[in-house]
């Protein structure tokens, strides 16, 4: 059965990928065929045809104006996906028509609904503003990784790896000294963990990005919306400075690191990553040691999950794993992921 | 359940591909091991050695003379499959036999027999002359599929694809637009498909053969016996010839396009393609021409089922694809499939 | 189910491969941890943690000092396998606890036993001292085998195999051409197989290390105890030569050709092997040239074993293969492994 959570909104790629060209991603097992239209709408339809099966976006398929014309036999359909031409006959039969996916584009991700398109409330969409807003300069990128998605989660969720997988980079030994506090919010569906270092070492990723020397405070506050958005809300500062009691917190540097966490099939996602920062907006330099330093410790989680996910697949059944504090946040995303994929047994069990 | 009809027989090989040196090839997921004798008839047997399943075929086992050895322990058969030499001991096994398969050469072909040999009836295997014929000249050429049969049964039936998937080699807008006539004789076992065009483009294919410049009439009657051999007979001519009265068609070109359509497994198949023309017989040139060109064409199929056989493997179980008029044909050929896959049940059913 | 017998000792290694640094391996599907402490002293536990399963032999995990710490979470571990700190918390969980392997370093190998620790008995495992002596010079090699380990031994209990498969390197025709006895000892858990030649072809693997010329007496004695450890006894002299009667044997070459066999995973093999000599003890051209012929012969063996694996994969359920004389050794140490493998049943059906 599967694990990956139905009538959710996912990640389905950047605004910026999706041009007036077929573009095909895999999304929790369903391949889909995006575009941009002529009129800068985009549109997502099942990447398969109708007739036999042929997928739209593999060549010689085509997109012929705002139509995109099968590379088998010629079936061609348009931006709703009705098909409009069928070869050797003028009647169109009634059933040949792709049914779009509910999509929206926010924050500079398309988001797609996958379930039931009748569920498909937009406003149920998580937000992550910084990655589009003009206050913020932002540097993004995707790894596929070969893992199922679950682990990513438990990844996100317990920054204490970052001491032993991203020392050197992001990890400092009081991320995995300092415990940290877990608050789930079941109505609006969000896990988070905090942990405040007040007095910690400066990993080269915010020394060279901040041009901070010495120790600072660094704050990671996690917000995680199950099933897809996470937001890593950083603050580092000189050690002793603290926001204003207005809330506003003009001497510290705030980076909003996002990930976007999309099942490719039940045994590979979509790694999204977004660092977006609010201080050195224009400099070309900090954005491009952000994007590399970044990308070198997603691979760095990239590389261990592939690895975890082969040990799964080899283990005894029945294995045991075991859970300490740390853990705290990921098993209560676990236990609200688990609930997202069997709604229907939960509906029963609270009835 | 197997979809491959038994008790049938298949296109194993060219008879040029077989020679006094052992040569195995997988037909309907039965490995086989083929050698011409010394007197120059064909052999088959399963290649796999009785005692420990070593492959006949594989170094160090070796041919000598009429008796191969088994590269392992020694055993050694004859060309009937009757072992004649065990190690450490001069006794036989009386079980110490392999089971040869009934064989015929026809037609530029070596056909094999899969299934109960006692109904192995070479009367029943379809003919294809031009192949083997002074009045034609052919070329040929074998591509691995990776893909199950019945795809590339799909693909031959309905040649409206030529339009789309060919376009700039055998295709041309009037191919996928004219209607087909189909006709199933069910007790010849045999499904006919016609298109005429009598005003078309010529395709380069045609073009650069036949010489011919300028529009011309194009009839495609194709005539399929299942499960393995399809014939396509092409007509090209100037617009507005047609066949005299008594049959004879002296203004036209012929082309006879031959497929023999062998399951290697259930999900990948030996595609035997042949081109026979019966003008410019002696011409190099067209034969190389020709033989890139069809080669070219089959390969833009291969790439397109094998993507269609990943798609089948991964798709949702219970999908339903859509037909259409220009599938009358291939439905009708898979109709007479299903009931060779399943000779029983229909037996039954028939009761 | 399994057709590895469990509660049973295999080699694991050779001693020279584990030093202090991490070494992983796969055991009978059990993925191993070894290293060996600053005292000298061989460690084995599970090569997973027991947080979330990540490899303690996978980098950033390291040995430090004689504790090994988890390159995800920093999970470090003693060499009695009980984890001694956790990240974010002082509390060390009561189950936070690699279970170690019982072992024992013996004649050049490193034994783990599989199964329950409880039934470990160190007296039990077989002896080849010849691999650690110094009256003998021994090479040595480990050839990763992609098919189950029955098939080594099928290989290994019936030479006649050398005559075809390994020709022109350990192999004459006398081998498959003379009849060997077998016994089998339930008690001790031993097959033995011999075959002695008294006129035979010497190849070049004992012509070229003996030094010998013409024909000689080559006597191969086996000794299999299951599932683990085989012994090939070869006694290489001029014809006519025979031991004294008190058992000395002053004008043979002695050869003792050793093989662990130890499962990898169901489908693959650690093909160990060994050749010690009594003669020639500190010749390093004829050590070299042991280990090169030897290993070329393995090789023939590896490849040979891996297509058998394929064929067995492929061929259709209930397949028959047909045994003969050579076969009696094989097919004793198959009863013997069966029985292993099933001890359960066994006993029921003792009872």
């Amino acid at each position: 059965m599967t694990t990956i959570p139905r009538d959710q909104w996912y990640v389905a790629a950047y605004s910026t990928e999706i041009t007036h060209d077929l573009f095909s991603r895999t999304i929790c097992g369903e391949p889909i065929l995006f575009w941009r239209t002529r009129r800068g709408e985009v549109t997502a339809v099942p990447d398969r045809c109708v007739h036999r099966r042929f997928p739209l976006s593999q060549a010689p398929s085509r997109l012929v104006d705002d139509q995109v014309v099968c590379g088998y036999h010629g079936f061609t359909y348009g931006t709703d996906g009705k098909c409009v031409s069928v070869p050797g006959q003028s009647r169109i039969p009634r059933t040949a028509r792709l049914l779009p996916y509910p999509l929206a584009e926010q924050d500079s991700f398309v988001w797609v609904f996958i379930g039931d398109p009748a569920k498909a409330d937009t406003s149920r969409i998580p937000r992550a503003p910084y990655l589009d807003s003009p206050d913020y300069t932002a540097v993004r990128g995707m790894e596929p990784l070969k893992a199922r998605y679950s682990l990513l989660v438990d990844n996100l969720l317990d920054l204490s790896h970052e001491t032993y997988l991203h020392g050197g980079y992001i990890g400092t030994p009081e991320v995995a000294a300092t415990p940290t506090t877990t608050e789930v919010d079941e109505d609006a569906g969000i896990v988070y963990v905090s942990r405040h270092m007040d007095d910690a070492e400066c990993p080269p990723f915010y020394a060279k990005s901040t041009g901070l020397e010495g120790r600072i405070a660094r704050w990671q506050d996690i917000e995680y919306t199950p099933p897809c958005l996470y937001k890593l809300h950083s603050r580092i500062a000189t050690v002793g400075s603290v926001p204003n009691p207005d809330g506003s917190d003009p001497d510290a540097f705030h980076v909003e690191v996002v990930y976007a966490i999309t099942p490719e099939t039940e045994h590979s996602t979509h790694d999204f990553w977004s660092v977006a920062r609010d201080f050195a907006l224009g400099d070309g330099a900090v954005s491009k040691f952000l994007a590399e330093n970044n990308c070198t410790v997603v691979l760095q989680d990239v590389e261990a999950l592939d690895v975890l996910e082969q040990v799964i697949l080899h283990e005894p059944e029945g294995y045991q794993e075991l859970s300490v504090n740390i853990d705290t946040g990921g098993l209560a995303a676990r236990r609200m992921l688990q609930r997202m994929a069997a709604p229907q047994q939960t509906r029963t069990a609270r009835a």
